[in-house]
């Protein structure tokens, strides 16, 4: 359990594709060692920083296969599994972890419309049908559903899942989770994980157990070092370190708003970093993601250059 | 392209399942006989009202292949192609057509945050590798987004779409593309197709080239009624036909807010209505959907009896 | 109940105002004039069209008694009472009603998180003081809610509401609410009129009572055509008519969404296109509406030649 | 601008009521007391936890009259003026401040739909016609709009803005203008508050001036201890106080959702509490909330007692 349900920095590993938008696995193991060298205590593949919403189910494979072998068992791998329903989600939950995965990642329903009765259905059925310990991923503007904190709790007490992921930027409810897994017994176990990688620090304080931050992929020391002050008690430098990273992030807004995404603009910035800073062979974005443009990619060098990272 | 862009009526096929939830072929193919016997000019399967949001790969194929078998070009066979970006359409566009399909329906990109350009650019690039027609999809209950009409149009302009089915609700919308696309040279063989079943009679007026009602599983001799009514200009016969089947459609109301959503509801009572007019052996609806309790289907019942179907 | 609850095609009349942005009470006037000239049933101000969230208290009720003092009796003033709450909404029933309206139209509550319950409170408080019928105000892009069908029905059959006024787009729950209507004894005098100024013919096909068309500001004739084509049972006139109207309503995307909200351009355009036809002095709009640039009107003017007004 | 842009605990008052729905002025000044005496930097009446979306414009005005001449200067009095837009907002600016307030806060326009330009040109407005600073009111969920930072960053800036109150729940936006307006030449004197109650003690140690806590009404002594202990350094303590009024803050849930809506549970919970702790006379909240039931109103007794507070 202690190696599927970490504890720590986790990035969400982004996903390095060729110029025809094949994975680039040579691209993806200098990542993942970009990653492990800057202290990561763990790795979430296939998740909405790894644009896996974007990937076919044989390329979500071929992720999982290469960094798990890869890492060979010195770090945690866990693998999204990514899906509409049920019965879908259970056949990433196959693949992934014959790929080698040491936990799941698992959203609520969505393009199905859903209700919490639902909700808790989908956990339990894939739980039941996981060899591998489940953490469920409260990502509303993805799939358009909070997860409500009480499912959650219930579900964790009655041992169905092993964590969660927050990237609903929902502190309260957060603080709700954590401290309700705190205050029950036996939940001991279950993990708290936020992705809002700009109150990193703020959810340390009210007892997160770790972060899932996508900027971690472009600075994975930065968030070891910001996670490493904190629990030293050093919460004013956890605090400034937490600050020049949300300064650096702000690369996320290089994009015009008038020709892409708000995802195109920040994972095709997070590509062009890893691509700057010379860990990625090709920063593009799998389709049908708007590539950013020349002077969009110099202005991401800048937030390199500014925050000491170029 | 007069079969892949079919006109008329044309019902999103419920898929029906076996109480393991494996696909029952032999209902599923008494329901399209029902189907074809009541009328119907086409058939769209794995659509929402498929639950298509809940089969595995492997159940949608089996879908596609059993229904084109069956039906033998005796009337077209749409296929959904519902998946989140482009890349993962592709894939599903693929198993679709090898097993049979004569044109794909394809939403906007979900779960990804998405944006005009990049809803654009995802049809054009599911259109470029489609062996078979590309139907647009707009049901923004389920990816949370509105198909923008003038991206629509110019997509049809390009030559990029075949047609449209409309499940937005958005008649105005509706309408600005169907004179649109009447009024634009060139466009003749663009379908537009409205999945609102409660105003087909309305969007028939406006100048729509047909409906696919997920009531018309239940009633699809209705649906095929309102339709020929008001081809013939008897105005005043489709309305009634229509309201008939409005007060049909208040069985989709049956579950219990409290204890599911309002999918679970609707899919549970066109199936436990295909069960009790005896299309189909099994009214089980795909995980995590929340079956119907045994009073809710009877309130079913009433619903059929009162439309003079039981 | 005749006077107030009006049948036909009752504009939402706009608010003109000086360039200081005082009420333009002789421009209003003209404007009156301008709508009873083109034919209209009845009037309704201080609707949205009519600026009512930016007008003052004291420019509310200079409107009211400009326009009944004006119309003197010969068609129905009805007058909205926006405001946030019951307590609120009562007094302006309290100052629109000594001002001389007829009826009083009523939203929802907003800014104020509601719940069905308290929407039906909130209408049983308001006609309990009322001296005017009150008309129910179904506009969701306003107040994000959208009025329960069941609600309204509920609401009619005791007596509460004396008629709807639905901007919410959703035909198919406007005609739930029609043929609910017509269906329960009782209910005769309880009428319905469609906001959605784009399909009103269909509408009144599906059983409409009237149509509260902000366009018809601009072309009042227009609707007024429209409505006396259907009712004298030329169904292909009438839509020919409302697509003539459609083609015209495109002047309220003039303005630039770069640079203004949707409500500015509307509402600039609906006042630049009754100046340019020399009804009211001046377009201003109030306060912080963004004014349209000189090519944006200039847009207007083009639709209004093409639409045979200018 | 020290008394007008207060730091530290400004709960905003509950507006106690008669049995008969009018404002209960000793009860007002009895709670005044009682959060004067907890130890409140500030006072903010008219917000939304005073009802102020339900109170009259006599009503309003008799609140801020009472209060101000209460407190009598001893601690800054801030008086929302809730409206929808410009011309609305300044005529309640009139009345608090003739009535004694020391600032005003003011949302996004809101009911009109609106954007980042009609927003800023909206501040603008405000300022330019107000004779005492204006505070930003972030509320999303009542205005369905969020204030950009950026906006917020450039009013505050020109001098528009003396300060903020976020009640939108989002952090990590929160933090970007206290780290943007920290380091910004000249805005020594902006002010950000937040209102989210149940991160007090996160949104100091990012940064944040104060808080604008509802539940202060109730537990004031326990907000104003969270905020010593964090001024004192001791985060581990502020900690703790946090969630004890986290968990106090589950009164807020008493109400049932089948019955009322998430609002008519809060408010009435706050002045059911103020009731049973003998603040105030009668826990009456305005039309339309429903009222709670006796065993709801006995839930609330139960979480003052687990607070210590009974």
């Amino acid at each position: 359990m202690t190696l599927t349900s970490p504890t720590g920095v986790i990035p969400p590993v982004c996903t390095p594709l060729t110029p025809d938008r094949e994975v680039d696995v040579p691209s993806l193991l200098r990542l993942v060692d970009h990653l492990v060298t800057g202290g990561a205590h763990g790795l979430f593949v296939l998740g909405s920083t790894s644009e896996a919403a974007y990937l076919t189910d044989g390329q979500r494979r071929l992720v999982v296969e290469s960094v798990a072998a890869h890492v060979a068992g010195e770090l945690p791998v866990l693998a999204g599994a990514i899906d509409m329903t049920t019965p879908r989600v259970l056949d990433h939950v196959a693949s992934v972890t014959a790929a080698g995965a040491d936990g799941v990642v698992v959203t609520a329903p969505f393009y199905a419309r859903t209700h919490p009765a639902e909700i808790a259905r989908h956990y339990r059925g894939v739980a039941a049908a996981s060899p591998v310990p489940v953490i469920a991923y409260d990502i509303p503007v993805a799939v358009h559903t909070k997860l409500p904190a009480d499912v959650v709790l219930e579900l964790a007490a009655d041992g169905v899942l092993a964590g969660l992921k927050d990237s609903s930027g929902d502190l309260a409810a957060f603080r709700h989770i954590v401290t309700g897994a705190r205050d029950r017994q036996g939940l001991t176990g279950f993990r708290v994980l936020t992705g809002s990688e700009l109150v990193v620090d703020a959810a340390l304080t009210l007892g997160a157990d770790g972060a899932v931050p996508g900027l971690g992929n472009v600075d994975p020391h930065g968030y070891v070092r910001l996670y490493d002050l904190h629990r030293s008690g050093d919460l004013e430098g956890a605090r400034a370190e937490q600050e020049r990273l949300c300064a650096l992030f702000g690369l996320v807004t290089v994009g015009d708003p008038a020709r892409m995404g708000a995802g195109s603009s920040a994972i095709g910035a997070f590509k062009a970093a890893l691509h700057l800073r010379g860990v990625i062979d090709c920063p593009v974005t799998a389709e049908p993601q708007v590539p950013l443009a020349q002077d969009e990619v110099e202005r991401v060098g800048k937030y390199l250059a500014a925050a000491g990272l170029l």
